[in-house]
């Protein structure tokens, strides 16, 4: 074994491109300490105490904030006391928008409270709020259909959120969040109002990040609550006009500084070859960033932490990067493909980890067609955790997709988003969200993943340059 | 049977005061319509309606706000336009406590918001807050025992509240939410935070009513959300002083008027004696009573309406009686016992449904010992529908508890209460969390205990002299 270990070491940077596939498979040694791996952390981890800190130490964290500068810093010292090589921040210039205040109410035909949030993003309202009657739709084409009655109007986009394991029901609605306020006021509506793109029935609106069309005027936009959402929806069955006023005190601010936390555990062999984890550091403002994504990066620290603590460290260096700025802008993302665009061709594969801290049913992969025995390998090993699901597409996560320019093969943690959606974006989110045993199991396959990657003889099949750009 | 009927009929009042158990049984074709009632009711009603049109047309309703008398219209056009004979508003004069606004945070060891609502009756803090150090207890014992590190402090009582189907773990918590604020200013604290009287883990405190002592000094006092009460647990955990601001606007206004809003359906034989089915029309401020109580409303305005529905009106008067003020003075309770004191004798019971919108699965009773008998006949016609636990004791409910000076029998619709203190005077108290089949279910059976009591030949044993005081 130590031969053939010895010869691939041989064959340097040529053999983690043009490897054929069988030789990135894991020899059963090697396995059999994935699989050791996998059972210790599973059977229980640290990787809460992570999310704790974040959550207790730095709570809401969107980027630019006070707890964004807070988060830095608790992510820096969980690092270094882990005992992690080559801690650091990596500088981002990241854009700040700050909520100040926010209320809404029916005004006609009867007088209710409305709990609602700015959509990250939007402008404010005047100061004395913004009154309207109401105009409900389904869907754009019903928008479409109804363009003539928007002048003057606010818009409500009445869409509900799927429940879904795989939290596609997230990507069908989540367009109305995103362009829904620009498509309206293409029509001449004065606002825009959305049910809260969530699956639960709690009177915690979900914010999210919405983006204005440049050729449209700006109006403000925000989430009702379900609760509301419904109540509005109710109303407007019983056929009289409805009016609603809102205020939004919230907006864009001058650029601000944030980073990407970074820690390292060097490879024994190649250590400039680099098995990325990666999680964001950043979260929106309503919560305490517990779920999202606090339990990406306990995922990541833990798991690289667990992996460190093997009796050997792996072939290659496990580097965990905790991306700044995720939600609103991708900064965090975009810099470090742009700062680390000539090592890319060194990173052998990234993980990201951003789907809450649910049990991971299996992990997404896109990389070239030679690297899929590798990760068939890799998701039997995580079959006695029930965790063995593969999909081949998509981009590993937002924070990672942008490696993709060079050819790095994307890899996402498939946790179990059933009741993701319950809490995104909310005040909810918090570190009572958090159930340990679900995030000590993802924890253990995303170091089974990791620790796989970074020690197979070859690195797997990167991904064909013909596809090395993201459809949007 | 008829003879046997009219025989009873001539014996007139005195039969409802000293009857032998037996006479005041059903017989077996009383029991069939009883039966057929049950199963027409839990197959399907009407009572979401009720409870809808309370929500969405009038919404938070604390006594002597505009959702108060915005309550006391949309019940009243509910009852005429269901046909209820003698449908009428009595004047009620009610307290008026007020909230404007609320907001908290954790100022040290680190800055985090915390979600927070002023319990009923509190005063305000100064316009600026109050800061302080937080002493945490989980009692009152360790408070007496930290009595002397408390002036100056805020007094954080961290007291867990049990999830039970009874609703048992609310009495053993909620004495915290009643008197702490007192019991903690005693002691030289100047605020008191409770973890919210709860079972949920959302970031929506609990309100409800507190009293003050008038012997001790009044201190602002308010529940924070459970996540809130865990993050505060944790940080006085980690060991370094914890200090929260907090600002409450809020306070007493001027008594105002509101009503009992009361519907009949007229017995066809004894119109003068009365089976009262009583719920709260009220309810606090921050959710739009669905299930506290506007459940109950549908419920006992369900069964009355499908009881006038039958073939034949029972014997006696239904009343439907939906009281003023339950959550912050029991003003309407006490008006209807004052009010109707000389009727009480003629009251052959009273039901309360104030226990949410869960299946109905049994009832309590408080009566004479003689009435045993008709109770067990009652609760194994509800097996059917799961709903015969009869538990002896208890008082009904708050708004029905003063006519025990009148000795009417006082019965206790037992909702399961498993999730109910999830949603208990919070924000989340709206329309969605009503399951249908379940108020159904809870109408069916309420409707069988109300018919039955209606109809049986001779009213059930009152409650002895000797027993007729409330405990407090």
């Amino acid at each position: 074994m130590l031969q053939r270990l010895m010869v691939l070491a041989t064959l340097g940077l040529a053999a983690t491109i043009a490897a054929p596939a069988e030789d990135s498979l894991l020899s059963p040694a090697a396995a059999a300490t994935a699989a050791a791996l996998r059972d210790r952390v599973a059977a229980g981890s640290r990787a809460s105490d992570w999310v704790k800190d974040l959550n207790d130490l730095a709570g809401p964290r969107l980027a630019g904030s006070p707890g964004d500068r807070a988060a830095v810093a608790v992510a820096l010292e969980i690092l270094k006391s882990q005992g992690f090589a080559n801690v650091r921040a990596e500088k981002v210039i990241v854009p700040v928008w700050h909520r100040e205040s926010e209320s809404g109410e029916v005004t006609a035909p009867v007088a209710q409270k409305l709990y609602l949030t700015a959509l990250g993003g939007s402008i404010a309202t005047p100061a004395g709020g913004l009154e309207a009657e109401v105009i409900g739709v389904r869907s754009f084409d019903e928008l479409d259909a109804k363009k003539d009655a928007l002048r003057g109007k606010i818009v409500f986009y009445d869409v509900r959120t799927a429940r879904t394991r795989d939290g596609s029901g997230y990507g069908t609605s989540a367009v109305y969040r995103g362009s829904g306020a620009s498509r309206a006021a293409k029509y001449g509506a004065v606002g825009a109002l959305i049910r809260s793109i969530g699956t639960d029935t709690d009177r915690l609106p979900h914010t999210g990040g919405m983006q204005y069309d440049k050729d449209q005027p700006k109006i403000p936009v925000a989430a009702l609550s379900i609760p509301d959402a419904d109540l509005v929806a109710r109303l407007l069955e019983r056929g009289k006009p409805v009016r609603i006023r809102y205020t939004l005190d919230c907006g864009d601010r001058p650029d601000a500084e944030s980073a990407n936390v970074i820690g390292e555990v060097p490879g024994r062999e190649r250590p400039g070859e680099i098995m990325l984890l990666g999680a964001h550091l950043d979260s929106w403002d309503l919560g305490r960033g517990a779920i999202d994504d606090g339990a990406g990066c306990g995922i990541v620290i833990e798991a690289a932490r667990q992996i460190a603590a093997l009796k050997e460290r792996p072939r290659r260096t496990i580097r965990v990067v905790l991306f700044a700025n995720e939600e609103n802008g991708l900064a965090g993302g975009k810099a470090y493909a742009a700062a680390h665009a000539e090592e890319l061709a060194r990173h052998v594969a990234a993980l990201e980890a951003d789907l809450g801290g649910g049990h991971a049913y299996g992990f997404s992969w896109n990389a070239g067609p030679g690297a899929q025995a590798t990760f068939k390998q890799i998701a039997a090993l995580l079959g006695p955790i029930d965790g063995a699901t593969l999909t081949e597409g998509d981009y590993g996560g937002a924070d990672i997709s942008r490696m993709i320019a060079g050819g790095v093969p994307l890899l996402g943690l498939l946790n179990d988003a059933s009741t993701y959606f319950d809490i995104h974006h909310t005040a909810n989110d918090t570190f009572d969200k958090i159930v340990p045993k679900d995030l000590d199991q993802a924890t253990a396959a995303a170091a089974v993943i990791a620790w796989s990657l970074a020690e197979a003889p070859a690195s797997v099949e990167r991904i064909p340059a013909a596809r090395r750009k993201l459809p949007w």
